[in-house]
């Protein structure tokens, strides 16, 4: 199979070594034409535009989008949309807000080109060596693109969630969950850390990938974290977000789903990119209008 | 080396299996003489009480406690402070509160007997075929024990985590983790039981744990047991509490860790086992008071 890729960032750059590596073939695009030379480097075709990129492509052409959601993706879906024909298939691999996904549906079926979402989980080292992939399409396009997908997920690795919008759904979940289970963990190191005793915390996180029931990935890479530095002193707490717990959120408020480990963690998330919050500020100066408690001022 | 177990709950019986298994031997009293009877079928010398258990011990008598932390512990202890003598080495494997430890230590010291605690995960398959062992103990005690711990713990599963009720005290927060990483993982399937897409669960749960950041032990399990039964029609959302998440919670207040995921797992867990809160009664009358909004009449 031959697949056109735009972005060549993180995620694309070692999907794409991935693809190539299974015997498929691949051509790149990025707007950063360093990042094209790059991936030349690779063995891997180069196109300067999107134009380029698809005139390398065999008729059904499958062009696959590799760039951050929003604005990005948007850009491209529409510059394909005049580029691609019908029986193209378009396929969305990143964070991608599901209804966004419906509406771009809505329009490439205008003109018969098929949209694929395909929510990625594994980090940079799936994109390399194996991701696992939930796949969003109508069944007759999954069938085509099933044999790639296959092959560059881990064994086991992929699903077809269902229709299209719902790989991007459930990746949204799965950030969603992974955003709680992060934050668990973070708690946790942390009273360990202010312990009344003297632990080491990289061993603990060792020792619990052995047998204990919270052995997870993300419990070896909190193992891998301490290792390189138990005190974590080069790293400030501040933690971005990517969207899709937000989204998630969203979703539970509208389903009426209780979701309050979810909430917490997103909630922690802002508090912790927040220097100093109005929120606190008004807690502390009302602790002081009503009982003379001291504030800290600026 | 030679153990004397007391206790052959599920959690008991599975380790002295264990034990038995790797080369050891084992003698177990349990309360129930039933249970003392059904272990006697594997080759398991049986006591009748703690007294006979103790006489079927060699000298620097080592007994595991396995029996619910609480009263049972404490009675037991108690009882063993009297049959041993110095020397002698009591182990507590269940998960007793680390301040409890730190007293038992204490009155065990007094006529020299020494005391661990282990704090065991990984469920009853744990306790059968290897467990993850985190153990508190003076470091000449942890060397007597080691070989037996090394031995019934999975490859790479044990830790000495520092002095007598650390043990405890890593076990404790272990717990904590897990009841914030299981209540994420509710939350977010029961977002996907709902989402506007027809998911089949059982599969996502299957392909989460091939290459995603949130595969885990528990994902597995989540699979499990949405295999046996897709709707869980059959089990009532009441969630116990074994202890350990409250006792962290009572840790996160002293210490001032913020642990807000932490907190709203135990919370949840709370609000499962309560039919009608009185909580939420003061919440809906108040909506009638202030707004005429009706409240649902028992």
């Amino acid at each position: 199979m031959k697949i056109g890729l735009v972005g060549i960032g993180k995620m694309g750059y070692n999907l794409a070594l991935n693809i190539k590596d299974k015997g498929h073939q691949v051509a790149a695009y990025d707007k950063c034409s360093e990042s094209v030379k790059e991936i030349q480097k690779h063995g891997i075709e180069g196109a300067l535009d999107l134009k380029q990129l698809v005139s390398l492509l065999p008729e059904r052409k499958i062009v696959w989008i590799m760039v951050p959601a929003g604005d990005a993706v948007e850009e491209t879906v529409n510059c394909l949309y005049d580029l691609l024909n019908k029986g193209d298939i378009v396929i969305d691999g990143g964070n991608s807000h599901y209804k966004d996904t419906l509406r771009r549906f809505e329009l490439l079926q205008k003109k018969g080109i098929d949209f694929v979402d395909i929510g990625t989980s594994g980090g940079l080292e799936g994109a390399r060596n194996g991701i696992c992939a939930m796949v969003g399409a109508e069944k007759e396009v999954f069938e085509i693109i099933e044999p790639l997908i296959k092959d560059i997920s881990v064994n086991n690795g992929y699903i077809h969630t269902g229709k299209t919008g719902s790989g991007h759904y459930v990746k949204m979940i799965h950030n969603a969950i992974e955003y709680g289970m992060m934050q668990a963990i973070g708690e946790g190191f942390e009273i360990l850390k202010k312990a009344p005793f003297e632990l080491d915390l990289v061993d603990i996180s060792r020792v619990w990938n052995h047998g204990s029931v919270i052995r997870s990935w993300l419990m070896e890479l909190t193992h891998q974290l301490l290792l390189k530095e138990p005190s974590l002193d080069s790293i400030k707490g501040k933690i971005k977000s990517s969207g899709e717990t937000i989204w998630a959120l969203h979703e539970a408020l509208d389903l009426g789903v209780p979701a309050p480990v979810t909430a917490l963690s997103q909630f922690t998330r802002f508090s912790s990119e927040t220097e100093d919050s109005f929120s606190n500020k008004i807690v502390a100066g009302l602790r002081n209008e009503f009982g003379g408690h001291s504030v800290t001022k600026k």
